[in-house]
């Protein structure tokens, strides 16, 4: 590699074409350059499982094969080597690129690699690299980064469960007894974010361009602009910060081909509305300094500040639970055993039954889209041909008949439109938030996981006394512990399920009304095609 | 063979299995026995073509290749030694059981093969055979029993061209012009008959068993039965009579297995009605003696005496055409051409849109009783597990989503079913139509090759004045009669044109009302299941 200066350098592929490359990219080459064949085989992949106007086209890809395996045998969340774009298999590798402190705050040395343009190097190439390395780290629904914290074991929660200090003041996170049981404290009004008017940027004279998009805040009222690795950004912190106690769901996928095309660019805004709302609606991570660093920061040397703050962040992973106060008395052992394995059971049976829907919505959505209209459209071609056979005829007073015929002919061609546009309007939803949900799920073996482990660190507790690796005061302090710990998951899974139930009843009602809508307008335009006829 | 006594023959097939077999079916077997092997395997596919709820199943087994051929290498309708079942290849051989006079006259000896019971015999040996010789025989949707006249010539209608003397009085067929050019002479009331109640009979002992239909003219209102062997002699008897000036179609097709079975009865009972009504509607045939002796014989003696009176009968063939008196000045060879061959043409024409109608319709038949009933349900049962899994959440204040969802889940479940029974109430109609219509167009071939004979025949005129084969009267005589023939081909086009838009009309009309009802009905389920979703 030789630089030319300005962060790029001249670099040769493997087919041995040459080209300029920014160092960013040549670092992540680094990383994944092992193996660039089987590399370019599993782009590919991605790369036609993205593609189409079936925005689901990549599940039925999928190579994470069934994920019920993955809860049965890997129950614990425990960290595997695994890189496959498996959301049920939590990856042992962290982001690669992602922020070490204000050394690497340069704008041009993090930039994302999808915001890149073609230089001349063959874009194909950079991309479907960039993508790989991006969709390895990033396919996972979440990945609590625990080895950021100094010193903490990769076997579970210890470094919480036996702690000096817990954290006070405003950091703290209190657990009220509500109607429903253990709840997270509320805010009077929820916070709401607009993600909208995405705009098309560049930098370094036009050699990069990308999407920025306007988020703007029920509470100030004033939009700021981020771009996708900014989004990026936030999640990686909320995912260190809360992701042992609360499932933060991982953003829209990247894209590798015609990630400015305008669908594209709805979608992924689509998307990233989606994620935002849930993220405002959670009064955890919507009243963290984090969150309100992104959503109002003030100017360029504001955010920067904020950002090298929440970087330095200590109280991260397991650590969070440090900050939580339940206001109820302790549970016992057993009763937490009990919550955290009806939740298990919970959240995978609705991953299967989530999964389910997204499976039967794909297949609906294919012949929607492509079998079906096709067979009103050819009804209707045979109605208006026939039609045209009888106006040959020579016989009089023919006409009455063969333009109704004709007109139901083109009906049935504009019922095949309505039929193929349908989706667009009622499965989507569906689909888009039993995604959303499929996400969510996906972030649940992780959280219960650190339960699981926690629960069994209790258990190990007598034993440990004996071995004494510790006291007695701290295996009382261990259980009360666990006991916080369950009352933030059971705060976590009453907000999820007051959320699952708004979502449901949201998305379902919205389906069948446009559902009730499109059988409707069929009905008419029939009823209309019907009346051409004259009566005998 | 060894014949055993009461019509009944020891027999072997060519398994070597031995059984009783009446004799008429050896008969058969003498005709068709040339090749056991194929005969077999055509049975078999005939098995399978006749088989499944679906009643067009058979089109697209129809070994009879396209159809579009036949019309373009065989326009003139000449007889070919074919005997595949195509409606359009003509075939050279008569029906070889059929009534050949007094003689055949017994009951038990011209009994319908397939009114036969096992007998011990295995059933689907003979049934088979005999579905085959049936099948070959009946599967042409007209022959023209041209043969059967005595002294006429195969290639064409010169008897007629050239007899001495035109049949006068009560049979005479007046032609008149009406409005839309010549039409036939219609009676003030159209004669109508119901086919209903049929009744499982036997005789034999019970070895041989059928089924009777009843069949009311609404002249007389008295019910007379018959038999579907019956309804076979009436259509021999109008093919042989009317067939070169008047398609008639064939009688639904007969059928190997199951003939006893409710759905089999109720099919061919609508058909067999579908059939009286288009023979009630025709002026010609309806008022001719051979049709009144059918719906309105008085005894077992009237009946019989009819019948050999029918089979009697001289005025067959094309000498049809010498009853017929048109009231118009005669057309000049030019434009009886003309009008015949836009016939030809506009016949095609419909042929291929009538055949394109049922194609697609056989598809959609396919569809909406296969596939997409079962994703509905798939969609039904998603919403109900999805449900379920939400029920045992322990969430407080669940069962109205949960509710809700479940009869989602269950309208889904109903729209399956709606969506399968769907195209028995409306594309069956069309179907049938269509089919009705494919049968009636398959006549039209042999019909306008008579006509095209003739009028190769008139254009021969001067050279078979030179070789003094014919007189210079004869010529004009020929011409005369082309004249003649055309004006029944207009009169039979007109009668054709004016039943097809009444036809087309009202099957559409029911269609769409029906369509209308099913779009309507699924709205309103929808409307319901949305109902009871809580507005938030």
């Amino acid at each position: 590699f030789q630089s030319i200066g300005g962060g790029w350098v001249e670099a040769q592929n493997s087919r041995g074409e040459v080209g300029l490359v920014p160092e960013d990219y040549i670092e992540v080459s680094y990383i994944v350059s092992v193996d660039v064949k089987s590399m370019e085989e599993i782009s590919v992949s991605l790369l036609q499982a993205t593609n189409g106007n079936d925005p689901w086209s990549a599940w039925n890809a999928d190579p994470s094969g069934d994920s019920t395996n993955n809860w049965a045998s890997n129950p614990e969340g425990t960290q595997t080597g695994k890189s496959a774009p498996d959301p049920w298999a939590p990856v042992s590798h962290g982001h690669p690129q992602a922020y070490q402190g204000p050394g690497a705050e340069d704008d041009e040395w993090d930039d994302e690699w999808d915001d890149m343009k073609s230089t001349g190097y063959a874009e194909s190439e950079a991309g479907e690299s960039g993508a790989l390395q991006r969709g390895g780290s990033h396919a996972t629904s979440m990945k609590i980064s625990l080895n950021k914290f100094p010193g903490f074991s990769k076997s579970g929660p210890e470094l919480y469960l036996l702690c000096k200090q817990l954290v006070k003041g405003k950091d703290r996170l209190p657990i009220y007894t509500g109607e429903v049981g253990p709840v997270w404290s509320y805010p009077e009004a929820q916070l709401d974010c607009v993600v909208a008017d995405p705009k098309k940027g560049s930098k370094m004279y036009g050699l990069k361009s990308y999407i920025e998009y306007q988020v703007t805040p029920s509470t100030t009222n004033r939009p700021v602009n981020h771009r996708y690795k900014h989004f990026d950004w936030l999640y990686e912190r909320l995912l260190e910060k809360f992701g042992s106690a609360i499932p933060i769901p991982s953003l829209p996928d990247k894209q590798v081909t015609g990630r400015f095309e305008e669908e594209f660019i709805k979608m992924r805004m689509e998307r990233l509305q989606g994620w935002m709302t849930r993220m405002c609606r959670h009064p955890v991570i919507s009243s963290s300094e984090v969150f309100q660093l992104f959503v109002t920061y003030k100017d360029e040397k504001d955010w920067k500040m904020g950002k090298r703050k929440a970087e330095k962040d200590e109280t991260v992973g397991v650590m969070i639970f440090s900050t939580i106060e339940p206001e109820a008395p302790d549970l016992d052992l057993i009763e937490v055993e009990q919550k955290c394995e009806q939740f298990s059971r919970f959240t995978k049976s609705m991953d299967d039954g989530v999964k389910e829907i997204l499976t039967v919505g794909h297949e609906h959505w294919k012949r929607c889209t492509g079998p079906l209209p096709k067979e009103y459209q050819r009804i209707g071609k045979a109605f208006q041909n026939l039609s045209s056979v009888f106006t040959s005829s020579g016989y009089q007073g023919e006409s009455a008949l063969t333009d109704a015929m004709t007109a139901a002919g083109k009906t049935y061609e504009e019922i095949a439109q309505l039929v193929a546009e349908q989706p667009k309007k009622d499965l989507h939803h569906l689909m888009e938030t039993n995604n959303e949900y499929k996400g969510l799920l996906g972030c649940f073996p992780d959280t219960i996981g650190v339960h699981k482990a926690a629960i069994d660190k209790v258990k190990e507790g007598d034993k440990l006394v004996a071995a004494s690796k510790i006291t007695q005061q701290d295996k009382v302090t261990m259980a009360k512990r666990a006991s916080t710990m369950s009352y933030a998951l059971q705060a976590e899974m009453n907000h999820f399920h007051s959320n699952r139930i708004y979502d449901y009843n949201r998305v379902m009602q919205l389906y069948l009304e446009e559902q009730v809508k499109f059988y409707e307008t069929i009905a008419a335009k029939l009823r209309q095609a019907h009346s051409q006829f004259t009566t005998m």
